[in-house]
């Protein structure tokens, strides 16, 4: 829905709940995708919540709820009544609800688990027993499971019956008395056999299966290497405990590349989206970083200061210092984000650490050579003959070139390998992206910078 | 399948071609899945791939073919018999075809069009006419279409007659005799359906559709929005000419993702994973945009060399350059990152503008004062008391933090609007980020600290 859209619909429902025409309201809104009616409520003031919900029937109900904010859950729940709470329990998926529930206070949790029957409850527990970000902690209990001497008919039969409250249908599960996984069968293969055939002749048998305790992000990885709809998790006894399916995985995957992507830019993940994150809730995960890299670039000042004299005896060096470290921190940038890109998708792992950095190495030879020969150029074109500064030498250039050389070839193998040893010693890589390899960089190239400028112009 | 595991497999099946006993290679292989065969061909000298692709049963040949290298698919292709190649393309989707011949060479696309049946060939060529990153150029014209009057019991004869070659079977399109869509419908309501029920008493109406020409973007956000396993594709009259799995959608979000990351690292995007990308192409993905931004260095230069004598005058300023605009240049990283990732989510438009740009100037104000009050007690603690520096006195510890709070406004304020700017002008708002922000904030800092610097201690 276009945001232009939907501030006519605000308007026009509001307009009709304040004229008392909820019949009308309610015709606006049972047509739409539960997405777009959570994001309808969002526009609505906190007190009108409760009476549209209220339009919604039971299942849209329920798929709306999971679809909207936290605060505006909790609102919705201390709105319930006990018989209200339970009806859209009982039409939500258990990995939803475990999903609501780790975001609630505990008051709202032991309302909900009083108000699940015993059985849900009992999963429920066991689900947010995993640790977060397992697969475990998203999976699904509610699968179709068959047995392998069934025939095809039998399964539709039980498809039929017990299908309505399963997140999918699609991919069904064979398991033996011991709840042992033993093949999967799709509803494809079910319509295109005969009603006779066993399920143990037409099943697969060969099955990728995921282990509770798998990262999420393995998850991910998985199933857009298998492009599978959904995927059977399995404990260490190969027992089938749940499922996961492709539209949590989605998710996952933009989660985590938001994640990398904050951590990238030095700041501290949070799940929350832009601009529904409070400016104090912004600055508690922005600071801690800004501080320590502040901090850091304090060596990096040391430096300088050491150097004083150096710079004062040839002060025409000063005005290159910032394109240096800048080129050495975007050189590193490239490199760290590259890696750890690639090691976010599984492209690359620790085994590849020495063809990683050679290739950087290379990279670094030809890039470093072409920016050295483009600024050699530059200074002497522009610097030296245009803006008639008779301080930029032939020496000097020399100097400033060789830097850029040294700087981006350290630049872009410290950026390329430190990642790679993040993961490896169980840091986040994506932590060891731009800003900190800048933060090195920085003191890298200067040090750099005046030992050339020492060797070669002998100040 | 585990990198180590995959050596041990690729020696086994060597030994068992060099033995010449191809079927227990072929045993070794065909219960895999096609992802996995793929990694596994792709560890094998070139000139066994013929042989080991011509193991696999034809439909699990398409579906490594699909899953593998262009270079060897090109290799394949070349080696195939014209019988070979008809049958490989006979058993692929057509959106899949599309994707291998947009990489291929001319002659090599000449051979494969050669050896499509009439109808794919012009399906191909019309699929082909969409513009990149379009959803008309993922799309597959392969689903199942019903008539709004048809029965259940019809539904599942029309499945089960066309289902073979269908892209998924589990998402059915109704469709008028003009082509335009009218409804849709899952086999999940067909299955708890009655078998006299009618199509268009059970369909769902209210159709959630992709236009040809959206972009590729647009359909992930809908797809993670929408949690659908397929999407209709309409175009402009409404007509259905295609569908797009969730997949499909997935795979475009990584590839988005990982576009904008290494956008946001001023890397030139390509589609290749990281080891298979040959150095001198990513130095051609890497050098203009260091280039670039190492000549708009220079500027930065150009300020440190008009305040030259400034600097004479009060040397100790200059040890804290590299932090002022180290911190700089990371609240700008942070801020453009959070945004940039905001607007590719689409949680954030360009009608927030000025909500952000208010954000981010409170979170820069808390950000900026936390850091100078860490950075005025470290001035005069470390450097004034325990290191005895004379020349940092309470006046240059006041311009310094002075300036730390206008830098980190600035930079936080530049960070967040250029990157919105960019998206509403019609750039990629990804270009705005980390090492473009680092250098106009460079050169802000510097001018922001002489400023300072000038009005407090005169100089």
């Amino acid at each position: 829905m276009q945001k232009e859209h939907l501030d006519l619909v605000v308007d026009f429902i509001e307009a009709l709940l304040t004229a008392g025409n909820y019949a009308v309201a309610r015709e606006q809104i049972v047509d739409m995708e539960a997405a777009d009616i959570a994001l309808l409520l969002s526009e609505f003031p906190e007190d009108r919540l409760p009476i549209l919900f209220r339009l919604l029937p039971k299942e849209l109900a329920a798929e709306t709820f999971v679809e909207m904010d936290n605060d505006q859950q909790e609102l919705l729940i201390q709105s319930f009544s006990d018989t209200e709470l339970r009806e859209v329990l009982d039409e939500m998926y258990l990995d939803d609800t475990v999903d609501v529930i780790e975001e609630m206070p505990a008051s709202v949790v032991h309302r909900i688990l009083r108000h699940c029957d015993p059985e849900s409850r009992k999963t429920i527990n066991e689900l947010m027993k995993y640790p977060e970000d397992s697969a475990g902690s998203i999976m699904t209990t509610e699968f179709v499971s068959l047995t392998a001497d069934m025939t095809v008919r039998d399964a539709f039969k039980r498809i039929r019956r017990t299908g309505v409250d399963k997140e999918t249908i699609y991919i069904c599960y064979v398991v033996n008395e011991s709840r042992i996984l033993t093949g999967v069968v799709s509803v494809r293969t079910l319509l295109l056999s005969d009603s006779d055939d066993i399920i143990s002749d037409i099943m697969d048998s060969s099955i990728v299966c995921i282990q509770t305790l798998d990262d999420q992000e393995t998850v991910s990885q998985m199933f857009s290497k298998y492009d599978f709809i959904a995927m059977p998790v399995v404990d260490k006894e190969h027992r089938l405990v749940g499922i996961i399916t492709i539209d949590d995985a989605m998710d996952v995957m933009e989660a985590e590349a938001t994640e990398d992507m904050e951590k990238m830019a030095a700041i501290m993940p949070s799940d929350k989206p832009y601009l529904k994150t409070g400016v104090l809730e912004t600055v508690k995960a922005r600071s801690p970083w800004l501080m320590m890299l502040m901090l850091s670039a304090t060596f990096t000042g040391l430096i300088l200061t050491y150097f004083e004299n150096s710079l004062m005896a040839c002060a025409v060096l000063t005005a290159f210092i910032p394109m240096l470290s800048g080129t050495g921190g975007n050189s590193g940038t490239q490199a760290s984000t590259a890696v750890i890109r690639a090691l976010s998708l599984g492209e690359v792992g620790f085994r590849d650490t020495l063809r990683v950095i050679w290739k950087e190495a290379r990279v670094a030879m030809i890039c470093g050579v072409l920016l050295a020969a483009a600024n050699f150029i530059k200074m002497m074109l522009v610097d030296h003959w245009l803006m008639h500064n008779p301080d930029v030498t032939i020496a000097v250039a020399l100097v400033v070139c060789l830097t850029l050389i040294c700087t981006v070839l350290c630049a872009k193998v410290v950026g390329s390998s430190l990642p790679i040893l993040a993961e490896k010693v169980g840091f986040d890589p994506a932590v060891m992206a731009s800003p900190f390899i800048t933060t090195v960089v920085d003191a890298l190239s200067l040090l750099i910078y005046f030992r050339v400028a020492t060797l070669l112009l002998g100040i």
